[in-house]
């Protein structure tokens, strides 16, 4: 049975998926790279194969397709934009059928690499229908940002969050937990700290 | 030289150091013992002698002196009841002389076991003064609750953290990081993970 699955989505110590103001110049607001900055160092050549190396792989493991919110795909004011082809380039990180949650949906943008962005006005679990039908076999990973995380984490429609905590204090921006109370009880929690200092949580939830 | 030290001072994932609404049947809110009963766990006959134990037994070594906001010396109103001696009975587990900040001083209070409460309505560089005179040559202990830690850290008072995190989201109480950006800055930050899942968070003031 397919997973539902959230992989590398970092917070602060204090919650935070991303600082603000979000814009053109600073997708991640005041928090600039320091919620991914370690995943970068882990890319380098000859960067320790470890914890953080492992986690970080998951993130290209088993997917069939990805949702996200609006503003993972873009500054504000994107949707007024009908040049904009999201933060990554002509060939994006995806290579899956990619959904888009928007209140102002266009047409389907195919981009090379295998990653064609859907863009859908649609509750989570209509998104989920789409994107595991896309998906098949294979698994619908949740991209981001905190809010949508969250949203689907409330809706009980997530099996599996990876969340890298970072040893920062961001105190603003958009928090990961915000109406997740007692997350611990719907999911098992283990943590590992690698020697980078980043605590990777994993949870699944409890059958 | 003598450090200025929290230890033991326990949060949630999401940073809180207590719920809400924190009242005599519940000083803790919502949160009730989620965030120490690990602590009473490594206190068991037969508890393994493991990392919480270690960590725990911190609290009891090398201090001279405690100050606490009124927070935790009662309950909302506490400062209205002349009888009302703290929440821990006639022999307080801080055997040491212990600074309470309220804006209603009233006359010091000798508990058993050398635990006397000095109830001071002054400012944190103030109060560590009188603390720090009291302790001699023995580290003060900031005590809590979440706000008087984090007024500590933000007027840089503050040597060393030990802050265990909870694998538990709360969304609401007092928050330990507000006014802490960039805390990573001016702290070195180590972490473990205890077997019983909690995250032991050190911080230490870099020089």
């Amino acid at each position: 049975m397919p997973l539902v699955r959230v992989t590398n989505f970092a917070v602060s110590l204090d919650g935070f998926g991303a600082g603000e103001p979000q814009s053109l110049e600073s997708p991640f607001g005041h928090a600039g790279m320091k919620l991914h900055q370690w995943r970068f160092d882990s890319w380098r050549d000859g960067a320790p194969d470890g914890i953080d190396a492992l986690y970080g792989r998951q993130y290209d493991v088993g997917f069939g397709a990805e949702i996200m919110g609006a503003h993972k795909f873009g500054p504000p004011g994107w949707q007024d934009d009908p040049d904009w082809r999201g933060w990554w380039g002509e060939d994006p990180p995806f290579h899956t059928p990619t959904y888009v949650l928007t209140h102002h949906p266009r047409p389907p943008m195919e981009m090379e690499g295998g990653t064609t962005f859907h863009f859908v006005d649609a509750s989570p679990e209509e998104a989920l229908e789409l994107a595991r039908a896309a998906a098949g076999d294979l698994d619908v990973r949740i991209g981001g940002g905190a809010t949508t995380v969250r949203t689907f984490v409330a809706a009980d429609l997530v099996d599996h969050l990876h969340v890298p905590i970072v040893p920062v204090v961001l105190t603003r921006g958009t928090q990961l937990w915000e109406g997740l109370e007692g997350i611990e009880e719907r999911f098992h929690i283990e943590s590992v700290v690698a020697p980078s200092g980043v605590i990777h949580l994993s949870l699944t939830r409890r059958r």
